[in-house]
């Protein structure tokens, strides 16, 4: 597999063939891939929301600036960062990291406090703000790896999180949305797929020193 | 390619082996890869700073809380933002539009003037935290394009910006540094390397619905 290749391959799909289902295989390369994401200090204060039901996609539609793909894609994926972050959320994950890794208690204890002091030390704004961060992080990895397995996608900032929380019942799971990428099959007549790449030239994008 | 594979060989390399450089084709594929992330709008409102010199980067290391990947990498990847994005940027996107897929200017006029209230309804602040975002999705892209390439990365928040604008002069490039990626291979006896990833339990990190 040429990455590069891959990458032309794909582009933000608005119109997706609504017949094609990804199959079970497919989805699961996309939930590992997004619990493989790479976030600060390890800490995962994202969900990602794997939606096929399409009554409650029909429901968002709306609340998408009635963008179709939200509906007539495979599966729509909303990724969600945490209401909050807790001290509990960081005991939470050394003490994965303490049965995975078998590191004594001793050893992760100073990474434990310093991580809890740093989370307290910001405002609730500021934990959205970094969680949100991660979310794009998982958008990017999501992306790559969709255009590896040629599953297409559609990245999309542009809807109501207030909505979709509300649709989704994201605050009673403590989460709110933040990303949408609905994730599918191209429609054989969208138009989009077959026009040009438009990017920077490589010397305008990028420095060497 | 099994990208999940690929995924679960990846992890934040802190030991480089400092005598290993990337090959030219290596360096191009990051160069593509950076070129081709996602961007909102498709702005790319992001340089690449690919950085070679040790000399510089032995400048930087005490800016990045001494962390020696900086230096003994292959090269240290800079994802920065433009300052500010302007009205010209604008124009500059959709002349490249107009040129690349000889789309007609009428065709393309209100998306620009779209784009250009939008942006204007911005603080500098909400257009840099805008990039800012779309810097993460470029970090998410090439950690996996890494992975996918068998290139060893780091990912880093933690640096000193401002310091690091100081040294490579960005200030006079209209650029802020926002995220640092050295790549490279790591070091034989990284003993990181070995260590079981932790990740939470897929049935944690993903709700179906």
């Amino acid at each position: 597999m040429n990455i590069i290749d891959r990458l032309k391959w794909r582009y933000a799909t608005k119109k997706f063939d609504a017949s094609r289902v990804l199959s079970e295989d497919q989805i699961d390369v996309i939930k590992q891939a997004f619990n493989l994401t790479a976030t600060s200090f390890g800490l995962q204060t994202l969900r990602l929301i794997v939606l096929k039901n399409k009554v409650i996609r029909e429901k968002l539609v709306a609340h998408a600036y009635y963008q179709k793909q939200v509906v007539d894609a495979s599966h729509l994926l909303v990724i969600c960062i945490q209401n909050n972050i807790t001290s509990t959320d960081v005991d939470t994950h050394f003490k994965n990291v303490q049965t995975i890794r078998e590191t004594p208690e001793s050893v992760l204890e100073p990474f434990k406090n310093d991580l809890k002091s740093m989370m307290a030390s910001k405002s609730l704004t500021e934990r959205e703000d970094w969680s949100t961060k991660q979310a794009y992080i998982a958008l990017g990895n999501l992306m790559t790896v969709c255009a590896a397995e040629h599953i297409d996608a559609c990245p999309m900032e542009g809807f109501n999180p207030a909505a979709f929380d509300d649709v989704l019942n994201l605050k009673d799971k403590n989460l709110k949305s933040v990303l949408l990428l609905p994730v599918g099959f191209r429609a054989e007549d969208d138009k989009f797929a077959g026009f040009k790449k438009v990017r920077k030239q490589l010397s305008d994008a990028v420095i060497e020193m």
